[in-house]
Order: C-alpha cells, then structure tokens, then sequence
C-alpha cells in the first residue's frame, strides 16, 4: 500500500492556491490557472460529461496521462476539510453535502480530516468519514478503508504538508504552472531538506507545466 | 541590445540564495547546492583551470549549452554590490578588491549597484565601476558601456528583482533546482503576474534541474 499525492498544482513561487478562497473560488485569486493544465484533458473531460462530441473529447497527451494515472489503483483518499467544501467551524449545517455533487468522483471511501465530527455522508459510490486525526492515524484508518489499494492523499495543501514532513508519502506528483502568484497557501513551508527523502523527476509539457515525480527513497 | 539573465537557480520553494550569505558561503546554507549543474560544467571547469585532462574536462549538455550561452554577445554586466563581495555599509578599506581576483572571468565594464562609491577597479580584462542608480538608469550606463552588445544582469536575486518588476529584463535563464531551501533570499517575491509579460519555455536537464527561459513578449 502506498499513500500517494496526484495532480498537486503549485506556481512558480509555490503557492498551491490563491490568497481568498470562498465556495466559489476554490483557489482564490488564483482562479483556473493552477489547474488549466488538467482541465482540458481527457481524463477530466470524461468525468465531467463535457465534450460528449468525440472530436473535442480532450487532450491526450502527457497532462492527461498524469491526470489518468491519479485514479489508478486507488481503494481511499484523504482529504483537507477544504477539499470537502469552504466551511470552517462547527457544521452549520449537516444536510450541507460539500461541494462535489450527488455524485462525487472518488468511488472510495473518503477521510475528511476536521476538529468537527459528523455522521458519515454517503454520496452515490463515495462515503465520506469525518475524522479528528494525526497524519499517521488517518493514513492507518483510510488503509483500513483501501481494501489493499493505494491511498490517494487528496489536498489541499495544508493538509498535505504534515504527510511530507512526517515521511508517510510514497509518490508525490506535483505540478510546476509557469505563473507567479505572488499570495495564498505555501506548499513547500516547513520541508527543507525535502530532497533528502526524496529522488525528483521532472518532465515538461507543451502545455507549459513541468511534471514533478517525487519518489521516497529507500531507507538508508 | 537585450537586458538579460543567465543562471539564476532557485530551490523549489524559490530560493535564490539560503540564509547567512558571507565571504565563505556566498549562497549561506544553500552552500553548493544551487550551482551543483553549473560547477561540472565544461563552461565553468574551462574557465577555472580544473580538468586540464581531457577526458575530465567537463559535462556538455544541456547544463553546459545554457552556461555556455551566458557568456556569449555581452557587452557590460550588472551586478548588485553582493555579487561583488560581501562587505555591506561603507567600504572599510578600498583595497579589498571583491572576491572574483586578479583575473575576473567577466572581461567587460562591470556596473556595481551601490550606495557607497568607489573609483572604479581595474582587474585584468574587467573594469569594476560603482554606481548609486535605479534600474531604468543602470540599464543606460551598462548600455553605454556594452558597445553595441547585450547587457548581463548578473544578480544576486534582490537585485535583478526590481528590473524584472519594472520590465527592463528581456530575457531571463532560471534553473529550478529541486531542493527545498526554506530560507534565504526569496526571487519572485513582488513579481505577481510575471507571466503576463514573459512567456516561459521549460527544459528539463539529466541532473535533475529544470531550465525555464522567459522571454519578453512583444509590447500588445
């Protein structure tokens, strides 16, 4: 089982998200830059029912085949509070479903890390479990979950940081987008020396980004 | 004539320079790391004397072609007073003569940003010339001085920083280096929105950086 981070969008001065996020600005100032890459492609095409006209059914190049890679062998994600949706604070309100529709993409049992329980939430094939936990706990609680896949640890930053800094991620794949954001949420504070635990491939795309593959290096 | 920047490396986390910068550590606790694609090259080993055998002359890739290309068709450099030495404040003694020798490798004007002025230096085919300028006016002196040919904005990060904000840089070589610094002297801070005025083309190297070129896009 490994714990692995898919389709990280960062900017050139490591921002993984703008300065003012709301409901309907997921990203802040930030708006589609970070994610203009994954949007146009198959992968992502396909989920989302846009271009069902086979001739614009989506890119198919490197992009997409990071994109694709992301829902590969995975039995549960992690995830930020602020993945699930922009509330913070006790629940106001539990019929509140999140923002991923009735239908949400994961397919998987998904942990919601938060201070605020709640019952869990059951969203066509996805079941959402809210729980208070450490890095380590909540890895442990969703391998319970993954039925001996990979675990997806989905974002947003904030909560993937204190996985790389605790060493619990196996496969990170981050996206260098060549814009300069100048405020917002830091990925990279707090992981000097990140390299050390890490070898980092990098492969550019026409679309502009660079991929990043980072891979836990084998204990001395 | 361009305004241009060669070899400016930064860590992941953008970093141009770590912490605690001084005579014996001019990237601070970066110490090598930054410059680890630029050293083995046959650029810098032919220039410092090391590898006088032939078969340890040096790595000809990618590295080599863009370190290469920085030192072709300048004219005149500037440079910020930290990339001259490591002195701040009033020069305590006019004989200290920076820390790149007797023979320089730059071998054209040198226009040195600083508050304090100096007579200028002559060290072998490289005269060192001390000017108390903004950036719009540095770039005319360094253009007279280039005799037709491009200027080289040499750095360190905070003062190639201010011409960049002001749109004075036409191009602009940055090595991504994947490290994670988490401290030191920050490059793009300030500069939010770059991307509207350069495009930006990324080449990964076999060591592992990945070299951005921004090129300034025609006025609209």
């Amino acid at each position: 089982m490994r714990l692995r981070v898919h389709n990280l969008a960062v900017s050139l001065d490591g921002f993984a998200a703008g300065e003012g996020q709301s409901l309907e600005a997921p990203f802040g100032h930030a708006g589609h830059r970070l994610m203009g890459w994954y949007l146009p492609t198959r992968t992502f095409v396909s989920m989302t029912g846009h271009g069902a006209v086979a001739h614009d059914a989506g890119t198919t190049g490197v992009d997409d085949a990071f994109a694709a890679a992301s829902w590969q062998g995975i039995g549960a994600e992690i995830m930020g509070r602020r993945k699930f949706g922009p509330q913070t604070g006790p629940w106001q309100d539990h019929e509140w479903q999140g923002w991923w529709g009735d239908e949400p993409p994961f397919r998987t049992p998904v942990v919601v890390l938060t201070h605020h329980l709640r019952p869990d939430l059951v969203l066509g094939g996805t079941t959402f479990t809210f729980r208070d936990a450490e890095p380590a706990e909540a890895l442990r609680i969703a391998a319970d979950l993954a039925g001996g896949l990979d675990v997806r640890l989905g974002g947003g930053a904030s909560s993937i940081r204190p996985f790389l800094a605790a060493g619990l991620v196996d496969h990170a794949h981050v996206v260098v987008v060549p814009i300069v954001l100048g405020r917002g949420v830091r990925l990279w504070d707090g992981l000097e020396g990140l390299e050390e635990l890490y070898s980092i491939e990098s492969t550019p795309s026409p679309s502009g980004v660079v991929h990043l593959v980072l891979t836990r290096r084998p204990p001395a």
